[in-house]
């Protein structure tokens, strides 16, 4: 098989018809052999108000009480995933909606509630890429949502960055790899101008002058990461450039 | 392989963690190899409803529109689904949550606006079993949802009876199939006992006298249509006799 691309999307995309059909309209035109894993968290918020579930968040960061991880299911596995699956086969592409419990493909252990109690949030321990071998060999592309589960019978809310990575770097000891985040920005930015190359070594420099801050900081420590074991490279880049492989961020060791 | 048995539940189950545990159980000391359906029509109001959004209803039958089928999307494919799927695995049961979208399993036609409009209600078209075989020979429970999609980018709700019926149908071409239908009588009842055994020119019979009626009659349809399709026997039964094949009511030709 050539490289295998994972590749993330917000769920922010989701909420937009037209621009997700944009996207997966040059998703498709994508040459080679890709898996895509999407976010969801802006739609999570507004069913859950509607629900009467309030969102509650510490350091930025979303707590999942039941009643939480009951709205992330349905919206995530259900709503965005189905959505996009649908789509994608409109196209000729087949597909295939997958959360973490299905065929067992991402487990996870429920965060430990010390310091902070997150609820129903998974840390991924272990990913299965039997299946997903078998469907992108088949032409198929895998299309997961941020779900995984606890192997005691719940669904955990996980980041969609951690599961883009984690099943990169799985995937990267038997195959060539390249992880791709697309967000709304055209790659990390210094000054206003997109950063073409970070390497490993330099990471920490941006840390420290403040360059990379935020949200930013664990979608880096996640792509170097996923280059440590073994993928090829991390590319960072603006949903306007999504087949263009010169712009945006690269990251390499 | 030995008998498939296609067995279908309604998605009121999954409002009751206990009640699902307690089926569930019942459901992986079943021997051979299954293939679960589940409906999920109640918990969809309910949560419909806290959306804002009223159950429409036609001569009892739920109108679908673009609302509406976002949140049969999310309730069945995600909330319930995914729930199944969780604690299946929880179980050390494998299985995959799939719609009709997911590898294309089952693809449907909107149902004709004329006479009546039920919106974004799906008549199956064609049952993919493909994958269905590859996961059943591998030891793993395929768990499929009420949706299916349109080929053109939608989903579309679908009755899981019919689900189940077109399945166990297009399965049996193959292999020997059976169908169970699980619900909250006995089985087929007359003058509140229990009717064993249906055959196919009994069925006319017990409509002209009133036995049979109303949502009963899809239910012994659809049953016919699979024996007709060769499926070696349909079971109608309660929760109760998950496991014993002498309760409840046998449909043969």
């Amino acid at each position: 098989m050539d490289t295998i691309r994972v590749i993330k999307i917000g769920g922010k995309l989701a909420e937009d018809d037209q621009k997700l059909m944009a996207f997966l309209n040059e998703f498709q035109s994508m040459k080679g052999t890709k898996i895509l894993v999407h976010g969801g968290g802006v739609i999570a918020s507004t069913i859950g108000k509607k629900l009467g579930i309030k969102p509650k968040m510490i350091d930025g960061r979303r707590v999942t009480d039941r009643e939480t991880l009951d709205v992330t299911t349905m919206v995530y596995a259900g709503l965005i995933n189905k959505k996009i699956v649908a789509k994608l086969q409109a196209l000729g592409q087949n597909a295939i909606g997958l959360t973490g419990a299905d065929l067992n493909v991402v487990a996870s252990v429920k965060r430990n509630p010390v310091p902070i109690n997150f609820g129903w949030v998974g840390d991924i321990e272990q990913v299965k890429t039997d299946w997903l071998k078998a469907f992108v060999e088949q032409g198929i592309v895998p299309v997961l949502a941020p779900l995984t589960h606890d192997g005691k019978g719940s669904m955990l809310n996980t980041n969609a960055d951690s599961i883009a990575a984690y099943v990169a770097a799985e995937l990267a000891m038997r195959y060539r790899v390249q992880l791709v985040y697309f967000f709304d920005y055209c790659g990390v930015l210094k000054d206003g101008e997109v950063i073409p190359r970070i390497a490993f070594d330099e990471f920490e420099q941006l840390k420290v002058e403040g360059v990379v801050t935020d949200g930013m900081i664990p979608k880096l420590e996640l792509s170097f990461h996923a280059l440590l074991k073994g993928v090829e490279k991390v590319f960072i880049r603006g949903f306007s450039d999504v087949n263009d492989d010169t712009k945006g961020t690269v990251l390499t060791l």
